[in-house]
């Protein structure tokens, strides 16, 4: 088994205050970044990640959707091996924060300089990796490098993805100097470890510094239209409307309804969420003529997620039936949930241990490149405390302590990982 | 009394055709037109109205917001008797449609012309008038002409009302040669009658071709803040959220139900709309921080206005106790109900039943110039069917005859009230 990985929560923190800096933007509280794919704020982040990676001599490839990898590959290492490889994604939402993303691919480089420090002699090649777009803000719905890697997404499909300003992603990348070849392959790996910070507030509560993802919910979003019929709201009686917003109300309540219900009687992590509505024609004085409104559905059992659609889909039968409206429901968007390796579950734990630092299981809510890479090999996802949960805001905060412990974990298990 | 009047329908059609081309826009359905006060649309408009009460020897006079009068003062009138006025305004919403105002100006100039065929005599003036800006679609919220006209605007704030690109009623007006001199004085009126398209489908349903109108309801407006927290969608447990969305649900609901208590235990005529409503973020994935909604309240009873009022601020108290969330509601608006003058009611009966042309007793939901205008003297608005309801888009229809009828009825009621 594995000695002690020492990382140096130092490097750590000035990796990714150094990061903070590209694509800095002025704000008022918090410390904000806007880094979107393929721009001279990514390219600058990209740029100094690989300086790091070969500052601690790990050999760097891009391949031909920007994805970035830095091998580390000792003589102990068996160079056919699988290699075990961690990392996470630089770009941003714009007026991000600056440890979603960033501290992963940090806490992967410091773990292998930790690793080398040590007197650990891992047997696996070890890859650093910097995924594409996890943020989906400028030429996809996110995610974009590690869809592409799993091939879940062709590359030439992803490289003529369009901003809204009209450039391609791989006129993006080719500009900034990140449009490689070949592709990342996740398949050949052994293992697949990412950090992220939480965006809520479970471990905050529970003052635990490290979270141990069991399962990423799978996600399904539901575009719901009501029909109604719009009309003067003075002119027309109460009992001759076919209002359209009354009718979305029934359907908001009757999905938190059925997502309380199901966490009460059988599945905690369950959420049913309307998020987004819009009212045509909007006027105070004109009765509603039609809603659209976005359902989000997640949870980490199909099984609920299916019971919220079907009780969505419920809601707009009894709607069409008492009020006299028109529906139409699709699902644009339906990811099963993603359960972690218990292997690598295990990995992590042991390292906690290891280092006296606790850990806890618990679900992800949101999804993450882990998603995809889950698919093809065995992975795991790691949490850092999120101050009151704020992210996507530039007053997301983790303690620098709390990013050197969870980094000591991941470290710990990547080392362990690698000498199996 | 008086004898029978005999309106001429070409002449009324010709009118509103000829009304109809000003601001003409191109339409794939029914007959449109936009004509916003103090436009180049709405100087044809005022110019051929102009001419056409010329033309019928009455004597025109432009007041300082622009309000036209046109009197007729045959030799058998007092000059110094209260004169009957009647009218309705020629400014439209945007692709409005071609009855909605114009139909109850010329209508007015049609009862004048057809009372000097006549071998009716009249004791009073007769004003034929046309309102400035009663969509309030450029410088007001509407009924503008009117509200200054009876003092609840002056003149001054009128004036220097500025539309979205910076031009003053003033600027408009004089540019259009329509600024005139001291104010039309709805006080010193015996009487005052509104023809106007009902916008609804009570009488079309009824085939009665004349709604007299018993009262026109009160408008309250309130305006809505519901303050939770927006959160993740994934990350944010249905048990730690405060969502803006399904309490305002909650509210929507509420609001409905209330109105439907109203119409079915005190008064039929009561509505309560919420029309407007918008979400922040607004996006699927996120819990909605904030709802901001409008909610129209209206009936010919103040006190069921309050009970909705009451009913709405109950829901937030409700809403603020279970949810967590905050609220805050302001009430912008409130116009209580509008009865209209038995005696001028009185007279549109008799002049249908003279005329052998069926009338309805019906309230107004919506608002118009009238509303203003009884609140100083004896006023009465009369309804024309409208097909389908359909009102402020280009499929607006009223028959010709049913617009005939209406203004057969309309000039044996001016014929009366200027010969009492």
């Amino acid at each position: 088994m594995s000695d002690t990985v020492s990382v140096d929560a130092d490097r750590l923190r000035a990796d990714i205050e150094t990061n903070s800096e590209f694509g800095a933007v002025d704000v008022a509280e918090g410390i904000g970044r806007t880094v979107l794919a393929g721009t001279t704020a990514n390219k600058r982040a990209r740029d100094y990640f690989v300086s790091q990676l070969r500052e601690a001599g790990l050999s760097v490839s891009i391949d031909a959707v920007g994805n970035i990898t830095g091998r580390f590959e000792p003589a102990t290492a068996d160079p056919d091996a699988a290699p075990v490889a961690a990392g996470s994604h630089l770009d941003s939402v714009p007026h991000g924060g600056i440890f979603d993303g960033p501290l992963g691919v940090y806490a992967a480089v410091e773990a292998v300089r930790a690793i080398q420090e040590s007197d650990i002699e891992i047997t696996r090649p070890i890859d650093v990796v910097c995924f594409t777009e996890e943020e989906g803000q400028r030429f996809s719905d996110g995610l974009l490098g590690s869809s592409v890697a799993v091939g879940d997404r062709s590359v030439d499909e992803a490289l003529s993805l369009t901003s809204d300003s009209g450039v391609t992603l791989q006129e993006a990348l080719t500009e900034i100097g990140y449009h490689g070849d070949g592709l990342i392959d996740p398949h050949s790996w052994d293992s697949w470890f990412e950090l992220h910070i939480e965006q809520d507030t479970v471990l905050e509560r529970k003052r635990i510094p490290v979270g141990v993802v069991t399962t990423i919910t799978g996600i399904t979003h539901c575009h719901v239209t009501i029909d109604g019929e719009a009309n003067h709201a003075g002119a027309t009686p109460m009992t001759e409307r076919t209002d359209a917003l009354t009718a979305a109300a029934e359907v908001i309540l009757d999905v938190e309804e059925c997502a309380n219900t199901i966490v009460e009687e059988s599945s905690e992590s369950a959420v049913g969420t309307v998020g987004s509505l819009s009212v045509e024609p909007n006027a105070t004085n004109v009765v509603p003529g039609r809603v659209t409104l976005g359902v989000d559905i997640r949870d980490v059992a199909y099984e609920s997620m299916q019971t919220l659609v079907t009780a969505t889909e419920d809601a707009l039968t009894a709607i069409e039936n008492t009020r006299g409206v028109q529906t139409a429901i699709d699902r644009p968007f339906d990811l099963e949930p993603t359960p972690m390796s218990d292997r690598l579950r295990q990995y992590v734990h042991d390292a906690g241990s290891t280092a006296g630092i606790a850990t806890h299981d618990m679900h992800s809510g949101a999804a993450h490149d882990t998603m995809y890479i889950a698919d093809v090999t065995d992975a795991v996802l790691l949490f850092a405390p999120s101050k009151n949960g704020i992210s996507h805001n530039p007053r997301e905060w983790t303690d620098w302590e709390d990013c050197a412990e969870a980094t000591r974990v991941l470290a710990g298990a990547i080392a362990r990982a690698a000498q199996e």
